[in-house]
């Protein structure tokens, strides 16, 4: 039993510091006398993994994690389920997450497409919180009253979706956990293994990574970086490729390339599917991010018959730390209510009031002005810090709005090279081959815009800069 | 153009009260002319639709909802996924929450298995909510650093296990949306559609909806209300389906019956289960709800080989408006984070936080001794008026501890019609048919104890009572 605890020591289960269970917790579940016991913790004193404190009690010794690791290997019998491998995307993107999570720290983050904190008001959204625990003070222990999303929240989305031309029934709207579980949600009612959705390419890595872990073919469908999705490769495929069940595009400020589809486009994207029968998944989260004077409509707007699935959130216009995405399901949208309920339940109330309570309000109006406007300000320094360290032959697509710039690097360049060497220095950036599974991406790549352009991100350029010049084996430019 | 707007107010996008778009946000959105927005506002005032209020702008008006509902029909053409329709349990389970929802406010609600709001210490939860918002005054706005849980609530929640006899190593362990994602995330991992899933029955009808949405087929195996699972007969489908897969099971106070599963039992569960190679799912939800002067282990701490995934959750013990669930995959656990990541990205940290500062506590100890008290008053008081109200023969499982008991009624009584009649009158339960597929339970009745058994509650017993003597054709007890 000193081997237990011993090994809970080695493992962390019990931290240094930790108080140990008492004598009398050791008897109770371990079914030993009050002497065994007791000797168990001298056992593990004489080692020094734990002191005592008088009359308190014992606690895991600071010297504890200094003793050689004992980690219990598990003994791997053969199993049948060992055959599930990570393939594609998602080795490579477990791959690349977990490096950056041995790393530790970052110094400068490029790799994740989130605005900073501080281009969020974080002090009205907590003043709004408290405020709603004051109101509210059994918020946070009442359960479900059912298994449905708020109707504040509803009914506030509806009228927010109006104002993009998307008209909906607050009943029909739904609260996700982020953007991500939706497209999934969607994902789940229309297709089974095997079935094959086309997607944009390159795409956002979430995307791909749904895909492959529901055992599905990823088509990827040519994409321009400033229209999206090429109309007429999708019309092949669907002409072509029978068991094509869904086409998921992002219709704003496409991930990575940045690309808005003119509403022509649009229109076409959406009578297209209702010919072939497939259907639409619209993974609207960009669209606060647009400069536009125009207002933009999702293809939602043109969709007749509920065979356009949308899904959006506010995770990264409004509270990054609330996961409260959203979702109109079309005539999916009993199944996908109740594949949500067996799969996650409802969302919290609490998220869902703030939410309801912000979204389409003046404030929150001003609120995106101000966060486009500095997105725009970090951009552009952005694409100067490239024309001034990046390689001659760099192509850069600056996108109309967004929190990133897609970079066309010399083809002699290895990004998932260059992602090992930035990380070497605590620099992170998002390599091009996690954009798609065809392999011609790998001397592309995405830099975050989300943070004020400090002299610590123009550092991490300059150093990705000589990087990059390193590969090509030339000096750097500065 | 009138009538999208005529049909949004007929949809309550736009509900009543609410501000109509501007004359500008008409220009912009439908491309139109000023006079030619002016004028559609204008129609709409003239049918009474919305209201002009001047220099502010118009409203919907309070008298737009009488008008008669011109609600859109969704022009549906065949559609090849509409050949996904809901089965066996999907399909009950929607048609009861439906009619629950249709029904609106509830008199008395015997229907959902989870404490009472009072009987949690909502005033500490909310000042630690308030603390946390002060300390980390940027927590709601934080994008994830990693997509892992917070080491905080890892650790924590190791410490907390070691003290039931469970070894985990923090990193090993990740926090979920709830009970509920962590065992669909557990089926993902382990099985494809076709595969056979084993489980108790009758058992929550939360598995046997995820079961079904996954295409995968449940199998019931008797289980006793004492001692849960039969490990006999789970050995003889072992021993003659080669296609299960996994085994759920609850080892503590199963849903509905009450079992808990003897240490023996869970010994010789987990050594079948290894011989077998097939997983077993461990969902530990109602371990805080035991009555034992005994440290109860779950089966997971006999799991020398990793071939355990234990799933549990804070929701009922703890918040259940934090929907925070936590799990440890064994060999699964690197698959399931990639699949967690997939689907759902990581959990908002604010709940972690929550969780981990409280969970192990002294207050939280004493919070749990508090809850067992209260409920095994509620569960006294609720066997005493099912033996006054209801009718000679009926058949009662007084758990050792919970937040329900489960009623055996005489034959005659449906138990799906007594649903009907209870909804009528404000009362809701939930009838045996949604324990299983086996059709086998319909004179079977689950009622809530959450509540304080109120005169409301008594009186909801006494209608009850009335409501099945009616259905045998007699009179009354009481």
């Amino acid at each position: 039993m000193a081997a237990h605890f011993e090994q809970a020591i080695a493992q962390q289960s019990l931290g240094v510091g930790a108080r140990m269970p008492s004598v009398r917790d050791i008897r109770r579940l371990h079914h030993v006398s009050h002497s065994t016991a007791l000797q168990v913790l001298r056992v593990l004193e004489s080692r020094g993994l734990i002191e005592a404190r008088p009359r308190v009690g014992y606690f895991v010794s600071d010297t504890a994690l200094q003793m050689p690791a004992a980690r219990e290997p598990l003994q791997l019998a053969p199993f049948p389920m060992q055959d599930h491998r990570f393939e594609g995307i998602g080795e490579r993107a477990a791959e690349y997450l977990n490096k950056a999570r041995l790393k530790g720290p970052l110094k400068v983050d490029l790799g994740s497409a989130m605005p900073a904190p501080e281009l969020f008001d974080a002090k009205l959204l907590n003043q709004l919180a408290v405020a709603l625990l004051r109101e509210q003070p059994q918020i946070l222990v009442h359960g479900p009253s059912a298994p449905f999303t708020h109707p504040d929240f509803q009914a506030s989305m509806a009228r927010y979706a109006l104002g993009f031309g998307v008209r909906l029934a607050p009943m029909d709207i739904g609260a996700t956990f982020g953007n991500s579980e939706a497209v999934n949600l969607a994902l789940d009612a229309l297709t089974q293994p095997g079935d094959m959705v086309a997607i944009e390419s390159p795409t956002f890595y979430g995307i791909l990574q749904a895909i492959e872990a529901k055992k599905l073919q990823a088509l990827e469908i040519p994409s321009s970086p400033h229209t999206g999705m090429s109309i007429e490769a999708l019309e092949l495929a669907l002409r072509t490729h029978p068991n094509l069940k869904a086409v998921v595009v992002v219709p704003h400020l496409q991930m990575p390339q940045g690309a808005t589809m003119p509403d022509s486009h649009k229109k076409r994207l959406v009578a297209l599917c209702r010919e072939y029968r497939v259907a639409l998944i619209e993974d609207d989260i960009y669209r606060e991010f647009v400069e536009s004077d125009e207002v933009l409509k999702p293809c939602k707007a043109w969709d007749t018959d509920g065979s356009v699935i949308y899904c959006s959130s506010l995770s990264k216009s409004y509270a990054p730390g609330l996961r409260l995405g959203w979702m109109n399901a079309g005539r999916w949208q009993e199944r996908v209510q109740m594949i949500k309920f067996a799969r996650s339940r409802n969302l919290p109330v609490w998220p869902q009031l703030l939410g309801a309570r912000t979204v389409g309000s003046p404030s929150y109006m001003r609120h995106l002005v101000r966060l486009r406007q500095q997105l725009r300000v970090q951009r552009q320094a952005a694409a100067q810090a490239v024309a001034r360290y990046f390689p001659i032959g760099t192509r850069l697509s600056l996108p109309a709005g967004g929190l990133s710039i897609w970079l066309e690097l010399p083809e002699q360049i290895s990004s998932s090279r260059l992602y090992d060497e930035a990380l070497a220095v605590g620099i992170r950036v998002a390599p091009g081959d996690m954009f798609s599974n065809t392999g011609h991406y790998d001397h592309f790549l995405r830099l975050s815009c989300g943070m004020p352009f400090t002299d610590a991100v123009d550092d991490a350029y300059r150093s990705l800069g000589r990087m990059m010049h390193a590969q090509l084996g030339l000096p750097p430019r500065a």
